[in-house]
Formats: structure tokens, C-alpha cells, sequence
């Protein structure tokens, strides 16, 4: 007997197949049951006709309760109304493996509260909505490292525990390091540089961690970020290969994960329409546009999330803003020559209000000016000895970006807050499951 | 011009290209300088002739020291006398970017011990033997995600931050976590086990924590695991895997990397010999076998550094010890039932003394015993409740494994030490940089 995925049960139509899976839901008309079963590569509808099985998987069908583990084999029929895969299986034979008791089962089919959801965060992944922005998350991830491994790129991963408060100690988690005290990474981006300057252009993507008491649907504690660092580049380089890897991205999970998709009711023309280049406007222009549009944001004001929503609606496509005010990006961000007031950076805004989903630009190469604004930022000077090393020994033009998975994969999906495409979503009331 | 990379030159062979790097060493001979330019994906030897270029080109080649960033202009010849990478380049023009003070870099070319290296880690990537061993790391993270990958396995990323001590609380790092205590992950298994009996056949690869006090040479304190876990498998099912998989992730390196194995002087027909099956052997066998090379080992003990060895020494290959007394292992190994004081797992011994890099089995699936072994293990019950859940709720045969990556590239790479197989490896002592 062929074990066969529901995922590809194309291929065996007409065949009789094996099914290892789980009871998704089931109803009963009569001498006819419908068992709707899961596999965890998809669902297939599976008809149980009293008459055309023996008593023992009679039973076992009407036994079985929802998400009870069972092992179906049957006649693969193609039948365009079948709901899931089109595709149903002609059950011969059922084998109940282990029964759910009745009534048991913490997930019905009914609507469940987010805090109720996210507490059987271990059971809900088995839905069918979880599983398929699950499969998305899986995508934008192999996509990820393919495109960056496709161009040459060398995946150097960063650590987590590390003694540096890149941006400042107040949104760090503290960890008891044997008799010392460590932090939690929130950004690789200092050790790329290094491993840049050292094997080319270079990426990480791993978790990073942010103690911040952020409350609102696009914040994690734990998330995971891609940061590719490019040397001999400018902000214009940096930009280009930006957008191409986000169309890379959303292209790739149209063309592989476009039955997920469409089960999560999104709209494929719009993401279809995400190709390169991506709009590019100046944070001075950028100002001006929301204003005509009623934000209060003034000059030297960082983008809200309503400015971000509006500039999605408005562009309707990722956008880049560009030359924020140097005054309130992080100290190791290249001023711009003409005009020190800004910098050689662009956060890249998603639409439909998933908000900034990239940050990056050119990294302060020089010593001195380097020095100078850690000082202003008042960060330790001796925390970042190595990384001033960079500066005294070769230095050259660099840069990167840091892209937040979670945030991307909410926006593929729809997802209604980035809790929903992390495995298992930390924030500050959940760390479990 | 055309901008070209070191890795690639061949395809440039008799062009004029410009390589963008930094110079790694220099010789002066009369009217000629050797120059040993890196450039992250390579080294090369470019030669700068007196009376072919002009005053400015011979002053910055003169000027520049280890370390200082340059352009490079010149002809590519192929040459199979030239070091490095069978190529030189006839070098026209040459620009110094930023020049390093004279004698002021901290890595000479002689050597430097241990401790001084890991304290210059971001300079002592850009020597050729750590550029060769992260480029082996690089292509064996891709090997493992294409082979599971192509397989149809979804990539679930476990939690770092965690509630649970699976293993017990004696070697996890706390962290302030808000108002509360929280630790760094062990392992992802866990996770991956509530992801499989949803999605399927899944992994994770990401950073895992142990604050063990241990100073071998195969120990970190913070590494990267890869940990698949398949459901309706059994353990045959699983060691094929398993060993499916590193002859895959040896060939690719073998096929990609073989310059940086050269390099790193190899033995690559050793290395060709890697493919499956590797042999198996029973913790019984094992333990006679050891004892008549001369070990004390007993039955009931866990396998010493130096039994690893003398198996490795033995079989010349990857072995996999099997049916380990269930008294040393993990509470939620499944214990063989025809054999109860035994389980369902086993190692994957590595050869020439890198010991174990593969631990795996099946797991427990029935709720009862699980609930027996967690109090035996005085773990606190609570913190397993969504654990648990999984035998509760549609509990089926299933089980993986965990491969720590750096211990797998030390032995590809053949490093002395597992903290020269991680990028910016963390130790009891040193978490910096």
C-alpha cells in the first residue's frame, strides 16, 4: 500500500492510498459519513459508505472524535467540489490510533478568543488558518536565504548572548551569565559588519530579542530578523537590492504557496503588483504628503503608525522614506555629506498598514565621526572598542539592512497581528507554550 | 571597468577588472611588488611593475599596509605557479583607501595564541583559515535547508526565550524577563513536536543555550542546532534519515567547498568515503567492544570523550550507537518495548575524536508513561501541561534528532577547537565580541 501526502495526493488519482493523519471534523448523513482529515500538508474530505466497509471501520468512524489520530486508506477520486484539495478520498478501511474522549478537545469549531488561542498556541497551530501562514512563514524563509545565497552572499550567523548594548540598554532582556550579567542580541547588524569586512557581503537571520512594553498588533519580545551587510556599496545599491528581494520574496510564495493564499482570502492581484522598483520619496517630502493628507507630524518627528498606514494607501505598493532626520536614527547611521541633518538611510514601508518592515543604509566609516556620535548618544565607549576596530584597520564604504520576518509573513498572510505568524509568539504576558 | 570578485576570476582571465579589498600581505623585490589582495570571497597575487604603472600607483603600493583598504586595477592571467588561486593580476592602477598605521594591526603573520585570537575574533575572521572554515559553516547551513527542504519539510522556528526546563534547570541561563524569570532554550524539540503533530514532518535550526561549566574542546555555550522531527516514523525510519542527511551535507561541502577543505589540508578521499549507511551498534556491543580496546567502560555508563574516540578509530566512519540504558537519557526517550531498561535512540558518533554530533529516537507517545517518567525525573509537572496535551490530543508515533552545526563543521573543517567552527563563539569566559 502507496503512504501518500495529501499535499500531492494528485498524483495518485485513481490509486488507492494510505492516509496518516489526524480527525479535522466530521458529519454523518445517514449510511454515509464525511470525515474531513488533516495530514498536516492539507485536509481531504473522506466519504465512509456503511455498505462498502467492513464493521470495524464502521465503528472506528463513528468513534473517532476530532483531531483523535487515524490511519485511513482508500480510493483517490478527483471531484471538483470537494471541498480543501479537490480531490476525495473512498474510504476502505479506518484505524482508529488513539481516541480523543468526547467533548474534550480545548479547540471547537467555533470562534475563540486571541488570549484563549494563543494559551493552546500548541493545539491552534493545527488550524487550518495557522497552518497555512505557517507554510507561508516556511517560504519566506527558504526564499530568504535563497536569494541571498544565490548572489554570493555568506551566512554568518550572530550571537545572541553578547556583552554590547548596540542601541542603548533600556529595551534589553538581562541574562545571568555564570557570575556576570549579559544581554539578549537585538541586532546582528555590529558583528556583519565585521564578518563583511572580513568574507564580503555577509547576512545573518536569526532571532533578536526587545524588551519593549509595545502593546500594539506589530510588536514581538522575540522575532526574526534577516541582516544582510554589503561592502564597496552606497545607499543607492543598498536600495536596489532591497526591493528585489522583497519581490523575490512575495513572488516566490505566489508561485509555491498560492493554495494557502487563497485559503487565507488574499487578494494575489495586489501582491502580483509587488515587483520592482518600489517607490522612493524623501523624509522631507514624505512630511509634507502626510501633512496634505491631515498627519500632525512635524519635521524631526518620526513616522506614527498612522503616517505609515497612509503612506501604504497612498502608494499601494512598499515604499521606501529616505534621509530621515539624523537626530533620531541610531549613532552608527552615515550622515549625508551635502546635508548632515540626515542620514544615508531608508526604512521600507509595507501596505495596508503592516508598517515599516525594513530598516538600513550606509554605516559611519570614518573614526573619528564614529567616536563623536557615540559620545553624543552617550553610549560606553569601551563596549565598542572591536566594533572601532572596523574603522582603524580597512575601512571602507559599507552597509545593510535589517528585515523583520514576522512582520513580512503578517503581511503576506493578512495576518491580524504578527503573534499569528510566530511559531510560537512571545510577548510581555506570554512566554508559553 | 568591470568590478570583479576573487572567486570568480577565472571567467575574467586575460580582462582588465577592479578588485574592491583590502591587502593581506606584501613582498618587495626591486621593481616589483607582490601584493596579496583579499576580497572576502578570496586571495590573490597582483603584481605591480615600476615602469608599468604610474608615480601615484607605486607610492599608494608602497604605503600600504596589512589590512589597508584597496581598489585594484589590472589584467587577469592565469598562472598555475600564483598562490592562493591560480590567477595574477598585472596590476595598472591601484587606490588606497584607508590606510592602516604601520605595524599598528593587531594580527601579524606569525603566530598568536588562542586567547589573544578570540579577543581580536573580528579581525582573525579575515585570516584564510577562519575565511575557509566560515565559508564550510555557510555551505553546510544551506545543505541542511535544501535537504529537508526538497523533502517537503516546513521550517518552524522554536522559542529562545522559554517557561520550560525540559532538561532539567541545572545547566539553563535565567533571564529578567518584565517582572518575571524566564531561560534561553536547550533544545527546540519540544516545539517541534507540538509543530509536527500539526504541520507534519518540520525542523527548526537556530541558537541553542547550555551554561554548562565544561571547557572541552566540543563545547560552547551558545550553538545552533538543527532539530527535524517527523511523525508515523519509527526508529529505523529515523537513523536512515539521519544519515541520509550528513552524507548529503559531507558531498555538497565535498562539491562547493573543496578549495577551502585544500586549503584547510583535509583528506578529502576520507571525506568521500562519508556516504550511507553508516554502521550501527548496539550500547550493548559497544560496550564489550570498548572494553576489549582497553576502556573501563560498565554497562549503565554514558559513553566518555575518549570511547568516542576509540569508535571513531574503529569504524572510520559516522557510527550510531543504539539502545542506550533508558537510566542515562532524557525523560521523553520512548524505552524499547521488548526492553524497557533501554530506548528507542541513539547517538551519531563523528570520527578522528569529534565526538557525538547526532542525538535522536522516538519519542514517548503515551500519555501515562510520559506523566510516570516526568515525576521520575522530579521535573515539575506543570510546566509540561502543553506537553502533555500532545499525548492527550491525537498522539502518534513520531521522533527526530538533534545535529549541533558547529561540531558537525569542526569536523568537515578538521578545527582543533568548535569555537573556531563559530563565527563569534561564546565560552564560560569570554562573551565578547
Amino acid at each position: 500500500m502507496t503512504t501518500a501526502q495529501i499535499e500531492s495526493i494528485g498524483q495518485h488519482n485513481g490509486q488507492t492510498v494510505t492516509l496518516q493523519g489526524w480527525l479535522y471534523n466530521k458529519r454523518k448523513a445517514g449510511q454515509l459519513m464525511f470525515l474531513i482529515v488533516r495530514d498536516g500538508t492539507g485536509f481531504i474530505q473522506s466519504v465512509v459508505f456503511k455498505k462498502e466497509v467492513d464493521e470495524a471501520t464502521w465503528e472506528a468512524a463513528k468513534e473517532a472524535t476530532q483531531e483523535s489520530s487515524v490511519i485511513v486508506t482508500g480510493v483517490v477520486r478527483k471531484d471538483d467540489r470537494a471541498p480543501y484539495c479537490g480531490y476525495e478520498l473512498g474510504v476502505q478501511k479506518l484505524e482508529l490510533l488513539q481516541k480523543v474522549p468526547p467533548e474534550s478537545y480545548p479547540i471547537s469549531h467555533k470562534e475563540h478568543g486571541p488570549d484563549f488561542l494563543l494559551e493552546n498556541r500548541h493545539l491552534w497551530l493545527r488550524t487550518p488558518s495557522q497552518m497555512a501562514t505557517m507554510r507561508i512563514r516556511h517560504e519566506v524563509m527558504a526564499a530568504s536565504r535563497d536569494f541571498f545565497n544565490q548572489r554570493g552572499f555568506i551566512n554568518v550567523d550572530a550571537p545572541i548572548i553578547t556583552a554590547n548594548a548596540a542601541e542603548g540598554t533600556t529595551t534589553l532582556f538581562e541574562i545571568d551569565y555564570f557570575d556576570d550579567k549579559a544581554y539578549l542580541s537585538q541586532t546582528g547588524q555590529l558583528y556583519m559588519e565585521a564578518a563583511a569586512l572580513a568574507l564580503g557581503n555577509v547576512y545573518c537571520l536569526g532571532p533578536v530579542f526587545r524588551a519593549e512594553k509595545s502593546k500594539t498588533r506589530k510588536h514581538l519580545t522575540e522575532f526574526w530578523m534577516i541582516e544582510p551587510e554589503m561592502t564597496y556599496i552606497d545607499l543607492d545599491d543598498n536600495l536596489k537590492i532591497q526591493e528585489e528581494y522583497v519581490a523575490y520574496v512575495v513572488q516566490r510564495v505566489l508561485q509555491n504557496r498560492a493554495s494557502e493564499l487563497k485559503f487565507l482570502e488574499r487578494d494575489l492581484s495586489k501582491l502580483e503588483s509587488i515587483t520592482a522598483p518600489f517607490p522612493r520619496i524623501a523624509y522631507d517630502e514624505a512630511v509634507t504628503l502626510l501633512q496634505s493628507m491631515g498627519s500632525e507630524i512635524q519635521w524631526g518627528d518620526d513616522l506614527g503608525a498612522p503616517d505609515e498606514t497612509l503612506l501604504g494607501e497612498h502608494f499601494q505598493k512598499p515604499v521606501f522614506v529616505h534621509r530621515f532626520p539624523t537626530a533620531i536614527k541610531a549613532f552608527y547611521m552615515k550622515p549625508d555629506p551635502e546635508r548632515p541633518e540626515v542620514v544615508l538611510g531608508a526604512d521600507l514601508i509595507a501596505p495596508d498598514g503592516y508598517g515599516e518592515i525594513i530598516g538600513g543604509g550606509q554605516r559611519i566609516d570614518d573614526y573619528d565621526l564614529l567616536v563623536q556620535r557615540i559620545e553624543e548618544h552617550k553610549l560606553p565607549l569601551e563596549a565598542f572598542d572591536w566594533y572601532l576596530d572596523l574603522r582603524k584597520y580597512g575601512s571602507v564604504p559599507h552597509g545593510g539592512f535589517g528585515l523583520g520576518i514576522e512582520r513580512l509573513v503578517a503581511w503576506l498572510a493578512g495576518a491580524p497581528h504578527v503573534r499569528e505568524s510566530s511559531p510560537f509568539p512571545r510577548t510581555i504576558y506570554r512566554i508559553k507554550p
